[in-house]
């Protein structure tokens, strides 16, 4: 098994780790497990919030969904949105483990309630690696009896590297924003490189703020600003069994906890999420794998967002889209076909499509400008941005995905054994 | 514009051309358009049913289906099943071509009923290559003028050279059969190796009997057919903008023709027409662009048949398990995966996969008799079946699909430009 770090750097990867706020109100601790063979690395984050916190959460759609998004839905329900406490390994995704995999769940439940006195259900576990191999129940759990005496800040180069599998890059991003008139942190981590097509989250992303924000906020922003970044990405249209994007909020920064979604007071803190979101979840797909280009996608004059959405997708997963941008090959007709497969209401004769700021067809036929060098020119960057405008209503998306090269198909090839 | 025939002829292709029968009342001829910049090759084919046929087909329900599909589609309708000739060129495939395909559809029919005497819905036509760029009217017209001449007995060879693209062979597959009493012979090719995803119908097909069928068996059994066939093959999830399957019975093998879908005398025909679909759908996968491995997907316990092969076509789109069958990786996990994210009911914990013969997951969890050493073995060769029970209902479907290497990334990096 690969921990990732083998493999070069992606060339789209951030020039370095991003400067991250103190979140007060958390502690964290990163240890190593020993799980993949000949490699010295962090596999166990261990966050601990020592005066609770507010959490919300999406989860993968996944039907096979790991035994740990099982309890994270559970516990989100039955603890109303509490936390205190969230585990997470690498080295082994704990997915369709069956009874072994409730086994560590509930070791591991049972060692942080007893080190830190809280309930079960403010307990959040996540998993994350090979599918189908059973874990033996002590590992996740005998690694958090260790790491709990160094609980400490958080060092965030560390948290987001100990989440890392096939990631290329450390991906985090953080904001300080005016809330209800304090200075608030926010500040997040995110894996992610294949098996990338989040279905109501994606991955393995945890964003925390020390604002004081009640459970129904937090759920609140964390559902909607989902539906726009993380539910927009794609790199091989493939879903995770692991998917998790959690906020947590501790409140540390003092003030009456805001609990109401629709309260004004929270426009900057939301344009701040929805900022720091949107940049893990592209970091996501600048390191998807054997990624050369950022293909950013956006539809135009759909039925509705939701439809613009789907035909954006269907653009993005295309492999004879995604293999052409890699060769800088202009070859729009692809996306004609991509816009055809979508299964939604477009109207053929009045199709418009954009290769960057070149108009490469218009009204179902070829641009009467149409230039291959200019066409050329758009696709030949690192960054490559495709808008059509389907002719039949106002709904719009943006999608972001990457090319697909001999990359992805080497590491593929070699992940597992 | 590559025509295909410089890449190496796919490992999985068969030993060597079929035998097919000659299909009595049917003249064909093929004719070099010069398309192909710098290769000499026949890229229009022209097919003359002299006394007549039925007709039935199945086309792309892409929304961006090209002007070919349109006319044959009103043609099929307004002409109640009735065809005269059949009109196929490559190199083009006036999709996305606006008024400009429609003029080359025009000038293409009205050379035909001149020389035929016959009406403009009697007229089949298609065309593949390349999308968006407008050809000149003249061009395929000009060259059904040239051909009619030499129109004679089918050289099926020929045939199914002139209609392929980026095919590495050439596709055809063929049986005599009793019908009613009497020998009938069914012909059929194929063209397809990229963009392979049926809704409905898939690349350009098309199957010949002299049996005598009236029109509503003969669509009547293209459209159950093809349900079971090319409906169930998929290269990489994308669906052409031409993709076209049809049934020519010219009825000169003699009899009065049958005209009941019900009627028990077809049952021998219809499963003949059934292996002789089969034959060709699979031989597109065995030509899949890049492809090293036919890869058999089977769902049985699904809530339907339908459900069953919504869950095969996701495992066989999955780019994860493309790629680790590839590197014969024996990643069974991925599979878990693609069976989650279909979005169709399962029972996770009694969900149960097999590669080949061995059982690598059962109820929910690995199977107690794994082997990684036999689950390896069942992926390395060919031929690679996977075989999944979801555990709900009775359910079943069968999908082929390729692997996925980097000859696909190459071939489609490589294509227009």
């Amino acid at each position: 098994m690969s921990s990732g770090a083998d493999l070069p750097v992606s060339p789209l990867a951030p020039d370095r780790f991003p400067l991250l706020p103190r979140v007060a109100g958390m502690q964290a601790a990163t240890l190593s497990l020993g799980l993949y063979k000949g490699k010295v690395r962090d596999e166990l984050l261990v966050v601990h919030f020592p005066d609770g916190a507010t959490a919300g959460g999406v989860f993968t759609n996944s039907l096979t969904r790991s035994a740990d998004v099982d309890w994270c839905r559970e516990a989100l329900v039955s603890g109303k949105g509490r936390a205190r406490a969230l585990v997470v390994n690498t080295g082994n995704s704990n997915a369709f483990t069956g009874p072994a995999g409730i086994a560590k769940n509930r070791a591991t439940v049972e060692a942080v309630t007893k080190l830190s006195g809280c309930a079960p259900h403010e307990v959040f576990l996540a998993a994350t690696g090979v599918i189908g191999e059973p874990l033996a129940p002590h590992i996740v759990s005998g690694g958090v009896v260790t790491a709990w005496p160094q609980l400490a800040v958080p060092d965030w180069s560390k948290c987001a590297n100990t989440i890392r599998t096939t990631d290329t890059f450390a991906k985090a991003a953080g904001e300080i924003v005016n809330l209800n008139r304090r200075n608030v942190a926010i500040a997040g981590i995110a894996k992610g490189s294949g098996m990338i097509m989040p279905n109501m989250a994606t991955t393995l992303n945890y964003v925390f703020t020390d604002a004081a924000l009640g459970p129904k906020v937090v759920q609140a922003l964390i559902s909607q600003l989902c539906e726009v970044t993380y539910n927009c990405i794609t790199v091989d249209g493939d879903t995770s069994t692991s998917d998790t994007l959690m906020l947590f909020a501790t409140g540390a920064a003092g003030g009456e906890p805001i609990d109401d979604p629709a309260d004004p007071r929270l426009a900057e803190f939301t344009e701040a999420l929805h900022r720091v979101l949107e940049d893990l979840a592209i970091q996501i797909v600048r390191d998807g794998e054997g990624a050369t280009k950022l293909i950013e996608i956006e539809i135009t004059g759909a039925a509705s967002d939701l439809s613009a959405k789907t035909i954006a997708a269907s653009i993005a997963n295309s492999p004879l889209v995604k293999t052409a941008i890699a060769a800088s090959d202009a070859n729009w007709g692809r996306v004609v076909m991509a816009i055809g497969k979508a299964g939604e209401p477009i109207e053929r004769d009045r199709l418009s499509i954009w290769f960057g700021q070149h108009q490469v067809a218009k009204d179902g036929a070829r641009g009467a400008g149409y230039s291959e060098a200019k066409a050329t020119a758009e696709v030949s960057g690192e960054k490559v941005f495709i808008r059509a405008d389907v002719g039949v209503g106002h709904g719009r998306a943006r999608v972001w995905t990457c090319d697909l090269t001999d990359g992805y198909v080497k590491i593929n090839g070699a992940y597992r054994s």
